[in-house]
């Protein structure tokens, strides 16, 4: 299943997704028992008791309905917030999961040999097809970072590896904006991290059971149609199992926690001469099984 | 003004604090106008229009009163939860603000050029009076950090120096608990700053108009009745003004957002050998206009 928060008639909405548009929870269950009974706030719904098998049976329920069609909204005619548009926390991100771009950012020597998490505050969250700030009085080197994102389901502390999958809610596809020249004067990452509109993050949460190995997913990123960044998460340095191991022992883990697992190489950063976002700039990233989240760098207002 | 967040019968309750006891501000509120209508969550508070004014005019009614001692609830029969028990997004930390702390975590090159920023998880979060976890199994070198903390009261973005310090509802006192072991490890300082009740704060926020220069202001952390650290916000690398205009550069700083502003000389990890927590240690941190926030370390459960 695919979830999305999206935005219609002034109202936020929790929807699910598939080929036929958008289908928003309450509305449909509503007509089938006269209730609204989620929350039109996902990390919310999945602290909601038997959350995800009250949707599966509305699906089912709903594929019996002769007016199926009815119960859906074009993709179009909605405006996508990210799925969690508000997270309660900052995301946490992994740096340098990956061996080639740990090299394109200074050296071998930059390969990590522990886990190194920094995080972004929920102020930079925007959903797909939102603008991406330019920050001019602020950077003068935008850079992108295509990311596959874990979204915890399940409160935990002290997960061990074999265990960790089970604490997934889903996948979802985050860019992770960085000013990199903020990055390098403030030292520790958060700052040059941390920019309004610096983590798009959508189209929609993936649910768990459709990934089969989240270690295994092709990623690309393309900015303007050219291809910048083509790898798979199967060259992930530390996996998602021990990256959450990591991450839980001594800090409890809560639904709704977001942790972007890294980007390959081919940032802007890593061309020479680099190559850094302008106004103007598409970037789509596309990860195998999830989806692709599009945004457009803007002009600052 | 002093605002607490407490305990008390099972009810979590937002009040005012001075030499006579707590004062829960709807139970007040009540008694005044019959209506409670504050919320028991400092932050929706800070959002509510013309709390402060409010608040004051309450205070003034109270002091009206023949029965001013019914309104107070002794200080020993609530059990103090941190002032912002739950932040909305992780707690901003400056590292390394203080000459003499920068170069007691390894040599005059540490001295900071720019303002250094990470954050520790909401889940961290603990009051006054509650107890810090050893994490036995995790690290082995538990260190405290006595800090001035920050509590912001206003929107804004890319706030002007002369003007930060009006963004500012009040200040705190918070314990930046630190795994040092962790925080080498692993590179940027998150995982090692986050570890469950790592962040003791309380007890109480000060308003902002009661300090007359949050910059000037003596700061004294004892170990079981031993001065470790004795300094004065004077010896701030970075002022507030300075640190509130460089995080909001591009950032929005919102209500209940929190700003540890680092920590001075004397931490664990700056004796040779280095003393770090064990379980019993009390540690006291005491800031001058504020008051003195005392934890115990105890073996985990």
């Amino acid at each position: 299943m695919k979830f999305a928060t999206i935005s219609l008639e002034e109202k936020i909405l929790v929807g699910i997704v598939d080929e036929n548009g958008i289908v928003p929870l309450n509305d449909a269950e509503e007509k089938r028992t006269g209730r609204r009974p989620y929350a039109e706030d996902l990390v919310t719904c999945m602290e909601q008791e038997d959350f995800l098998n009250n949707v599966r049976s509305l699906i089912h329920w709903i594929e019996e309905q002769n007016d199926q069609a009815n119960f859906y909204i074009p993709m179009e005619k909605v405006k996508f917030l990210a799925p969690i548009p508000r997270p309660r926390k900052n995301i946490f991100c992994v740096g340098k999961n990956y061996v080639e771009h740990a090299i394109e950012m200074g050296s071998k020597e930059d390969i990590p040999k522990h886990v190194m998490v920094f995080t972004k505050a929920p102020t930079t969250v925007i959903g797909h097809l939102n603008d991406v700030l330019e920050h001019k009085e602020v950077t003068e080197q935008l850079d992108y970072e295509g990311e596959l994102a874990v979204v915890i389901g399940k409160r935990g502390k002290g997960i061990e590896k074999e265990k960790a999958l089970d604490y997934i809610f889903g996948y979802t596809i985050l860019n992770d904006i960085t000013a990199r020249d903020l990055q390098k004067k403030h030292k520790q990452f958060f700052i040059g991290k941390s920019l309004d509109t610096s983590a798009p993050m959508g189209p929609w949460i993936v649910t768990s059971d459709s990934i089969t190995d989240p270690n295994s997913l092709n990623i690309t990123t393309t900015v303007n149609g050219e291809v910048r960044q083509q790898s798979n998460t199967t060259h992930f340095i530390f996996p998602i199992e021990e990256v959450i191991s990591v991450l839980s022992k001594g800090m409890t883990l809560e639904p709704g926690d977001i942790i972007a697992t890294g980007t390959p190489a081919g940032v802007g950063k890593g061309f020479n001469p680099p190559r850094f976002l302008k106004a103007g700039d598409t970037i789509e990233i596309s990860v195998e099984g999830i989806g692709t989240l599009i945004n457009k760098v803007a002009r600052d207002k």
